[in-house]
């Protein structure tokens, strides 16, 4: 293990959080809140912190394995969320540590599950750096560290693989600095134009910032205790098909860019995603036709719930608790599909779903004809046996660690449904629940060792389990020291 | 597909199941029932049409490949489901039939779900049918026929690898017919000797046979509308044990016959299945501690509750339904586990849970390092990668079929708890769930169409879903014929 090498990387990673806080810096300054201060300080711990890091484990190697990877990789994501905590808690308008903490990894990871009471109470500069952690951890820490850096060994592909979501990397250019700046580059460009939208809206530019944070980075959190209720129809729309094509692999949107339309449209996984939701948007309405009686009212609610949960953004216009359980139903299960692959969306990925549906298909022709030879194929490529082992594999591991979480937040004697769509909606990056952790409720009522294993599924779920669990084990750390 | 030596077997287990139905015919006839008739038709019509089916479909050749094996399989238990429920619908004791089909499949999976309102009103002559089939379908009918006939051919091995439970199939002698015979005495003297307990215990002799069925086959069905509620604490220790013991890998029994104690007393799935229910005795005494205040009674209502939901039997002693969160979240994970491969009992196996724990140990020890050889041990013996793919490729199908039936459930719309818990009760064939079907209520209020997708459940959870399947597909049946 390159253990330098991690640390020096992790620094880095800090030492960028600093220059990540300043929009918000500002934005405090501007409102004149009184949360400056408390910027101030955080950025100066992080520039002492990632500095320190960085100087002192200078790497003699820049070799870089899949383990140094993970460990990178869980690490970033732990100090920066750490270090992302300290303005909310120092400005003491968030003042015990584990919820700071918890509604950072929630920022980071795009869950969007908070534990604030009452969102409005905290000052612009905190809200703003709230959202934005949104953005930021949509695309990536990490991913965002590669535009920025050229210095790195041609290995940091290891990085990227434990960062993006999905089954598979797909490298869209030879090199990794390039492929992160062109994902960033239309990330970049999306959101701004998500903004611009909102504003013709009407909406006021700091909303709008706030809003399209949320929406681009699959996130959730917004400025309003009735979350996204209370905006206008036109707005909602806007954000709803905002949520659904910040859903989609970006790849796509690079085939579209590079003119290669035909390829970005045969995209099974596309298509599924876009069925998936035509289905459970049909389902809720059908389902919901008692409960709003103005068919446009009906659409968009329906369209705006299923696109916020099958995106794992978790916005909501309503509150989904009080639907018909069929609906409520429909909305548990669009949590564990997650959108595209490749996209900023959390969950088990559309991909991944189609991936053992097709596994499913081949063991059952391996059971009609054992000495036949299954090809199977996806996405008009054929899937290697090692790909389709790593989603079976996948799922069993998300299994275990599902039902692990689970079983350790019912110690908070809450009802069923309520801790299992806790896990599910943190585990899946989503944020609201149902039940208790609907989404006119939060997380406060948790304990705080509730709160850290629920952190611990946000973690889990955005950098797909293994990282972590490779980090947390002593055997990774053993062996070849640079 | 040989397709005549699969409608004549399976017409020859509807000619075993009127043999099978005569205890009951001789019970409705001591008791002086108003079912007898009931009973001689639904005979008549075992005898005409498995005598029919038998008789039209002579095989020219008796090879059996495992496409014939599945179909078998799955058809037989439909068939024998189908007459099976013929006595409950022509005594017009359950006049649906959806319901008599429903009663019978729950009764032949070992699930234990019912649909009675009121099971004491049934004549002694159908409790005893309905409790009998859990007997019979706790070690297999086709087991049972495998025992009687020699004619067959040596594959027969397709059919036992596609009834009996687990991962792995453990051939006990070299000869079918041997392995079936054993298997079926050992179950016969375990029986014998739990009715014997419970008649020492002062319970009646047609009681104690009633209990003995539901607790060897782990099946469920009681005589009593509050299950074993009503019964004296000694007999409920008894069946308490009694259900922890036949949720033991039977192959266990057979080396402890064999004198090999040893071997027996060394199995990895056995210490994990004590361990299993003795932590969650301990959770649940702890968590109870203020619901019982007499110690006995608390460690006997825990005992029981854990000993009943792990073994997939389903008899209940209070209603665990009223208990608190974390107990009742205990019980609702341990309905996942089902006990010991090779024992009597449903769900997914704790072998199978072993298996995926090692399996994602193994995969991490591959990541760590990449071209490293993995062996995975299990049981002290190597454990082949087919039966590793097998493992993670049946969660991938469990997972998948869990999801699709709770959606079509959820159209009856009960509440979520309700749902999830009804279809994890049916699809590991536990039989009562949380809320609406907790123990104390039935699935009584589920429209038709749920019924028969719980009924579905069922014979998914008891074959492990492939068999039915293969069955469903028609290009199963395509090809060679004899």
């Amino acid at each position: 293990m390159n253990r330098r090498m991690v640390c020096h990387t992790v620094g880095l990673i800090v030492l960028l959080e600093a220059v990540l806080m300043l929009p918000s810096l500002v934005t405090s300054l501007i409102y004149k809140n009184s949360c400056i201060q408390a910027f101030i300080w955080s950025i100066l711990i992080a520039l002492l912190l990632g500095g320190a890091m960085v100087a002192v484990a200078r790497p003699r190697t820049k070799v870089l394995y899949a383990k140094e990877g993970f460990a990178i990789t869980s690490l970033a994501w732990l100090f920066v969320s750490l270090v992302g905590a300290l303005p909310f808690f120092l400005s003491k308008q968030i003042p015990n540590f584990i919820d700071a903490f918890f509604e950072t990894v929630s920022g980071f990871t795009t869950t969007g599950a908070s534990i604030l009471n009452d969102v409005t109470a905290l000052d612009k500069g905190l809200l703003f750096w709230r959202s934005f952690t949104h953005w930021v951890g949509g695309m990536g820490v990490l991913v965002f560290l590669m535009v920025f850096l050229s210095s790195f060994s041609d290995r940091t592909i290891h990085i990227i693989r434990a960062e993006m979501p999905g089954p598979t990397v797909g490298k869209l250019l030879p090199k990794v600095k390039d492929t992160a700046k062109i994902l960033y580059i239309i990330y970049l460009v999306m959101t701004a134009l998500l903004v611009i939208a909102l504003l013709l809206s009407k909406m006021p530019l700091f909303d709008s910032l706030i809003h399209a944070f949320g929406t681009a980075g699959t996130g959730g959190f917004g400025i309003y205790s009735d979350s996204a209720a209370s905006l206008t129809a036109a707005q909602q729309w806007i954000i709803a098909i905002g949520m659904l094509l910040f859903g989609i692999n970006f790849n796509l949107y690079y085939l579209i860019l590079i003119r290669r339309f035909r390829s970005a449209i045969r995209s099974t996984e596309l298509w599924v995603y876009f069925g998936l939701v035509a289905s459970a948007v049909t389902l809720c309405c059908i389902n919901l036709s008692n409960v709003y009686h103005n068919i446009s009212d009906l659409i968009r609610h329906s369209f705006f719930q299923v696109s916020s949960i099958v995106t794992t953004t978790g916005f909501s216009t309503v509150d989904f608790n009080l639907w018909p359980n069929l609906s409520k139903t429909v909305l548990l299960l669009l949590m564990f599909f997650g959108a595209c692959a490749g996209s900023t969306a959390g969950g088990f990925k559309i991909s991944r779903v189609i991936l053992l549906f097709k596994n499913c298909g081949a063991e059952f022709r391996h059971l009609l004809h054992p000495r036949s030879i299954n090809v199977l194929r996806f996405e008009g490529k054929s899937v290697e046996s090692e790909t389709r082992k790593s989603v079976t594999g996948y799922l069993a591991l998300y299994t275990l660690c599902f039902f692990i979480i689970f079983f350790l937040v019912s110690f908070d004697s809450f009802d069923i449904e309520t801790n299992f769509s806790a896990v599910a909606a943190c585990f899946n990056n989503i944020g609201p629940g149902l039940g208790g952790v609907g989404p006119m409720s939060n997380y406060a009522a948790y304990s705080g060792f509730s709160k850290i294993m629920l952190s611990l599924a946000m973690l889990l779920g955005r950098l797909e389990i293994w990282p972590i669990i490779m980090t947390l084990v002593p055997s990774t750390w053993r062996g070849w020291r640079a």
